[in-house]
C-alpha cells in the first residue's frame, strides 16, 4: 500500500487548529475529506506539527497510506480542487512505509511575527502578534542565551501538554527587527505545547523592561509554568518547516511561502 | 473647523473596496461610521487612493473636517475601538484646511505580490496574485524600460476610468524575486483605474514567454486597452504609501506595515 507525504500550507485564522474535532473546521478534517475524495476511500493523516487554532503553516508535512494508485499530481492538484482557498497542498511524493511525518522528523522550525507599534494591526489582523510598548531587541537577544541548548522546558509548557518528556533541544532562537515588525525564528528537535508562544511572551517581558534578561535563566531553572509570562497570541505563529534526515530525500518539506516574510 | 489627516491600513479581502456603496461593507463606510461615533456628528472622508474590492492598503491617507475638538489620540485609539479587526488607524495629525489627502498627493506607491509556483496560494489566499508558469524576471525587467516615464497609459486603463487625462508619470517600476514570490514596486504621480493590475498582467505575458519584451512598447504606443493583457487579480495589490510635499510634514503617510514584505 503506497505511503504518500504531502507539503501543506494554511492560514490558521480560518481553522480551529490542526487536529480533527467533532464539528470539523480543522485543517485535518478538511484535508482528510479532500484526500479521501481523490482516493475514493477514507484516508487518515499524520502530521509533523499539530498546530493550535489560529496558528499558520507554510511548511507543514503529513503522510497517509492509501490503496488508491494515483499519479502524484492527483495528490496535489486533485486534492487542492477539493480544498477551500485557505489551505493548499504544495507538493507530494511517495515515501517508504518506514517514513512517518511525525516520528521521522528531526526538527521543527517556527517563526513568530510581532507587530511592535502603538496601534493594533489592521492589514495583518490574525497574521501577527502585537505589543504596543517599544521592545528592546538587544535585551531580548541577550536573554535568548539562557534558553538555547538542551533543557527541561517545563516553565514554558502548557498544562495540557501530552509530551512524555519536557526536555527539548532548542537549537536556534534569533530575533531581529524590520521597521515595526519583530521577527523570532526558533528551531528545535520538537516543541512542547505552547512552548514558542510562552517563550515569546517571556521575551516580551524582557523587551519592554518588566524583567531583566537574566530572569529567563531563573524561570528555566525553576521549571514552574506560573513563573513565566502568559502565552502569547496564536496569530503571529507560523510553522515554517520540518527537518528530516537527508536520506529520506523529502522535497515536500521545504515550505513554499516562507520566503514571504523578511529574513534577518 | 479642524481638518484631520489619518494614516489607514486594511486587509482588502474583507471589504468591497474603498468607496462608499449602498449596502456598506466598504472601508469608507466603516471608517466614516467609526469617526462619526468619536466626533458625535456625521463625518465624510476624502482618501488619497480609492482602492478596488480586494485591494489592500498599508499606507492609505484620508482627511476629514469636524467641529469636534478631540485629542489626537481619540482619532487613533478611539476610532480603532469602533472599527473591526481588519482595518486600523495608524496615525492622526491636524493639517491646514488647504491640505487635501487626494489633491495634495504628489505620488502614490503600490506593491504587487505574485506567487509564482505550480500550486495555488493557501497561506496567502487573498493576499497575493498567482501565476503557475515560471516567469523570466530579467525579460520582465527589460520590458519595464518601455513603460517608465511620462506616457499616455490608455492601453492600461479600465473602460470605467473617470480620470480626465490618461497621461501619468510612471517614476519607478522595479521587479524582483524572493524564492517563489515575484514583487513589483510601482511609483507614479497617480494611477489610472486598474493601471497597476493591467501592467502586471501584461508583464506576466512577457515573463512566461507569450510576448517579447518589446511588445509593451507597441501596446503603449497604440493606446488600445484590448491589445494589453487581462486585468490581474486584485488580491496581490497593496497601496504602500502616498507622497506629499515635505512642507506639509505629513507623518501619517509613512505606512505602518509596508516593512512586512521583503524589499528587493
Amino acid at each position: 500500500m503506497p505511503r504518500i507525504a504531502l507539503g501543506i500550507e494554511y492560514d490558521g485564522a480560518c481553522f480551529r487548529g490542526w487536529q480533527s474535532q467533532p464539528g470539523g473546521a480543522t485543517v485535518q478534517d478538511v484535508l482528510e475529506a479532500a484526500i479521501s475524495s481523490v482516493a475514493s476511500e477514507t484516508v487518515r493523516t499524520i502530521c509533523a506539527g499539530r498546530t493550535d487554532a489560529g496558528v499558520h503553516a507554510a511548511g507543514q508535512v503529513v503522510h497517509f497510506d492509501t490503496a488508491a494508485r494515483r499519479p502524484l499530481q492527483a495528490w496535489v492538484r486533485g486534492v487542492n480542487a477539493h480544498l477551500g482557498a485557505h489551505v493548499a497542498v504544495t507538493g507530494a511524493q511517495e515515501v517508504p512505509d518506514t517514513f512517518n511525518a511525525r516520528y521521522s522528523a528531526t526538527g521543527r522550525r517556527y517563526r513568530y511575527l510581532l507587530l511592535n507599534r502603538p496601534q493594533r494591526p489592521g492589514l495583518l489582523a490574525g497574521r501577527a502578534g502585537w505589543h504596543f510598548r517599544p521592545l528592546d531587541v538587544p535585551a531580548m537577544v541577550e536573554a535568548t542565551a539562557h534558553l538555547i541548548g538542551r533543557h527541561d522546558f517545563s516553565a514554558f509548557r502548557a498544562a495540557e501538554c501530552q509530551a512524555k518528556s519536557p526536555v527539548r533541544d532548542l537549537r536556534a532562537l534569533s530575533i531581529s527587527r524590520s521597521a515595526d515588525m519583530v521577527i523570532f525564528d526558533l528551531a528545535a528537535d520538537g516543541f512542547l505545547h505552547h512552548m514558542v508562544r510562552n517563550i515569546v511572551g517571556s521575551l516580551v517581558y524582557v523587551g519592554d523592561g518588566r524583567r531583566p534578561p537574566d530572569w529567563l535563566a531563573d524561570v528555566l531553572t525553576r521549571r514552574e509554568r506560573r513563573l513565566a509570562a502568559p502565552t502569547f497570541d496564536a496569530a503571529g505563529l507560523y510553522l515554517v518547516g520540518v527537518d528530516y534526515d537527508p536520506s529520506w530525500n523529502l522535497k515536500v518539506s521545504l515550505g513554499g511561502t516562507a520566503s514571504l516574510f523578511p529574513h534577518p
